[in-house]
């Protein structure tokens, strides 16, 4: 059976529609399958690992996480060929997952799209994948742990080849708080504040020495709101957190320039796209804002 | 084409399968159709129809609008039969509305669910319906005006027949404001606040003469939050909501309840589900409360 | 109130927040709401109104239509103001819409972009719509006319200014059927099929001088597919789609090449990105296919 | 910061506002946490262990999984309390789980549901989750094995104390195909066949002594379809699958019939919940059927 994995089977006689040729001399830019559910296997860092801002709480070792992937897996199909094998995308999956604990690993994604663009004699592969990441975090002042979600990405284009050229992009959404400084200064007493939400995309330098760790970019993106969000709280945490974010009232243009500027800081960082959204909870509707940009000497790609 | 609309197409000599006895002995409880995307259209009701609390900004006259639902149609299916016909549904659904400018209203609810329980052969039939429903509202202070949306809903559930039983279910969803308690009475300042939505279902005594309006239920809902919510605030308005909020500060259980109580104190309803969601600001989870009652006397369904 | 709506009202002496100035030198891509819900209302075309490809049943007259729309609005903000005014896109979204029936419509959408961007003292502003639309259709035997829904959208970015460049992507995505020919081919009998949703954006030439109709657009999305999709069938009708799915296997490589070949032919679009996804009856995921295309000569963006 | 986690933290000096009486007379019936992402592991059984029937692909050894979970946790509040202390919530669910390797695991909700009844002071908890569950399947013919994804849900609700009842409800939601009877009877060739979703929810007898393991409900949900669906399929699995469904037509009735009949004959199951959803393909809404029964004796809850 694990042989079976491994070893594309034989279609046997029958007639190989997708191999056809095609008159229509249409190029497809992207196909292949959507909406795979996948396992996902996650090394969480030491804490001597990270070398940039880092929330989670103190763990003594270095561990791994297993969650959920929602996966996209695509290839450019030449104008001259009638389909692809879609049944093979699902073959590189599994044949890059160990047998006994079927799952894909971070390390192995450009590795992976290489491969996918190798098996369908296509120029070019993407593959993306969404999943729930986890960080341990200790309340601010009582220090209870607890496990904070985050929303994770990666997505890669890979040149088919061992030499072939790879585009890694990195996300992560984080909740947080946002306090508004407008309904601040005009108010009596209060302000208005709410869940948001703080998102970045990003590319490293090929020459950065470092890995940049989801825990950091989750540290990167909750130091940019009014107030970080915490999974448990206890009363003095509380107190804590209303008076923090009351201490540092920003608009969604405040959190998107505060984390434009920590992003330019971060050095490992080559381009960005951010962005926040505020539940606004005086509205029905949400605020919104967006930055994207490429750092001096980028030569990616940009989208 | 219009006539077409109107009269049944014969299916001609094709065999009938959905028509074949069925020899497994097995009665279904509800099959039809679910998912169908269809315009609704509403009477607005002028000032003076209204009886109860309404938050609606003031219209000269009364008017209507018209929405999209989302629309489910079942029947009860006797163990003797194979199977529903399915097309019957949308026949029933397209000859209720004018064929000019098609749509639902809420009025011949009951009577379509009737017509679907008698085309269908049924002993009873389930219409339910989710859309946004639209309620002009002033800004507190400025009074500029803005359409605030709401998800309302109608379920009906009726037997076959002109004297048939009919239970019909009202349900509103709106944005409201909360504020915690704790958080203002343990916090130096500041108290952390966030979108909340609170819904009610409910069904109205069948003695009940004055009709019970959407921008009743809407008001009814808002009244029990720590604040309103707007689409449109100028400063003036945002000053008085913000304050407003941190005067009336609101676990999920005191807004749940002191809905409760207002569901006790309108004479109209004999029945309702109420709950409401709060999206902490604080936390990545959300509070929920949920309340289920039926008034002394009611003998309807009571989930 | 009526005046209250189109006339901006003063925020009196409080201080202006957003206004002042900022000194992170950071400008913002795009900053506004998302979200909002509001009325759109469509002119539905005559027959005699439409010049290309049309599935729509025969109306006796033109007519229009009222659903629901979720609309984001953004500016551009320059790096030296601190934050945009949110309530003012929503007094222009206000301001564009008749008071007894508040509502936008398509042909105004350029004109309330250009709005936004002046009324915030932004170089650029960016409206989006998405909507459901209703097409009144008949099946393909017995005529028996049923309304199908699809979603559509309307996107804008406009300059400021009466001269400013402004430019429109209009969008729609339909349902419909995809059957395999390479399960047809390979089996002894039947096919699997599935329902699929293909969705096109375009741009039409500014020298275009017939309006393209959603309508029209739908009927082409229809025609790259194995079969159409219906909201209402009868036997006659359902042997007719099952025979012309199985008559016409198409991959989703298929489809969208067709698709661009369609698009290709259709002399009023300049560029267009196109997608269908097959929500595959054999698998628990999906088949994808994209392309994105400008005609020789199109100038305008590209994304 | 292991011990934080286990041992509740002294809120100190601060008001317990929560703790406080209420006068309003209203008990709550659900009170708590919504939407809390969090780990599940959970016993992936032998083939040996499992006695009922099953489509998962042979393994060697028993083994584990770790997946996502959104959670929400309640409990009854009694008319006297303001509020309950919804951070408790997520006091016991860490508690629950080994610091070094967080997650909740299904052996252990009738014990955690009863904690969170018992640290709140409340007469009744009740715990639900759903999460994805990954079974290892082999195509029908090739015995290519892949990994199948499905929606699984643990709901519990238990009174206070160590001899407190419980109540704990299974579920399962499976992709499947459907192929009509009708569409295959009336036409000359092919058959509309589409993606079916096949859901139960069951509850066992107290005496049952096999466990009921996810892969028997998936193998049981599946056997009610026309076809099985497949993560991955080749050319001879393809056909397999083509003409199983063709020589397996069913409606959504037929569906859900013989389900139930499974249902009966599965000796362990005392109260079922099953519903079927096809999404129709020649169609853009769905057909749908459900029901629910309780077995001659049962006197659990039955909804």
């Amino acid at each position: 059976m694990i042989n079976a994995e491994r070893t594309p089977v034989s279609d046997g006689p029958m007639p190989d529609v997708q191999g056809k040729a095609d008159g229509r001399n249409v190029a497809i830019d992207k196909v292949g399958v959507k909406g795979v559910t996948y396992p996902i296997r996650l090394h969480v860092p030491s804490l001597s690992e990270v070398t940039g801002p880092c929330n989670a709480a103190l763990l003594p070792t270095s561990s791994e996480q297993t969650t959920v992937a929602t996966i996209s897996m695509y290839v450019a199909l030449p104008a001259t060929q009638k389909g692809t094998h879609m049944s093979r995308f699902l073959e590189v999956l599994n044949e890059q997952t160990a047998a006994g604990s079927p799952a894909i690993t971070p390390a192995r994604i450009p590795e992976m799209t290489r491969a996918i663009a190798q098996r369908l004699h296509a120029p070019f592969a993407h593959f993306s994948g969404e999943f729930v990441y986890f960080i341990r975090k200790a309340a601010p002042v009582t220090g209870m742990a607890g496990l904070m979600d985050y929303r994770a990405s990666f997505a890669c284009t890979a040149q088919a080849g061992e030499q072939g050229s790879v585009d890694l992009v990195m996300g992560l959404r984080a909740p947080a708080t946002s306090l508004c400084p407008c309904s601040k200064e005009i108010s009596a007493y209060g302000a208005h504040n709410q869940r948001c939400e703080i998102e970045a995309r990003v590319r490293t330098w090929p020459q950065a020495n470092r890995t940049m760790w989801l825990e950091e970019l989750a540290a990167t993106l909750e130091g940019a709101a009014s107030e970080q969000v915490y999974s448990i709280l206890k009363r003095p945490d509380e107190k804590h957190v209303t008076e923090g974010a009351y201490d540092s009232p920003k608009f969604v243009e405040d959190i998107i320039r505060d984390l434009a500027l920590a992003m330019d800081r971060e050095q490992r960082v080559a381009w960005y796209e951010i962005n926040s959204e505020n539940f606004e909870s005086i509205h029905s509707h949400n605020a919104y804002a967006r930055i994207t940009r490429a750092k001096d000497g980028w030569r990616g790609p940009t989208s």
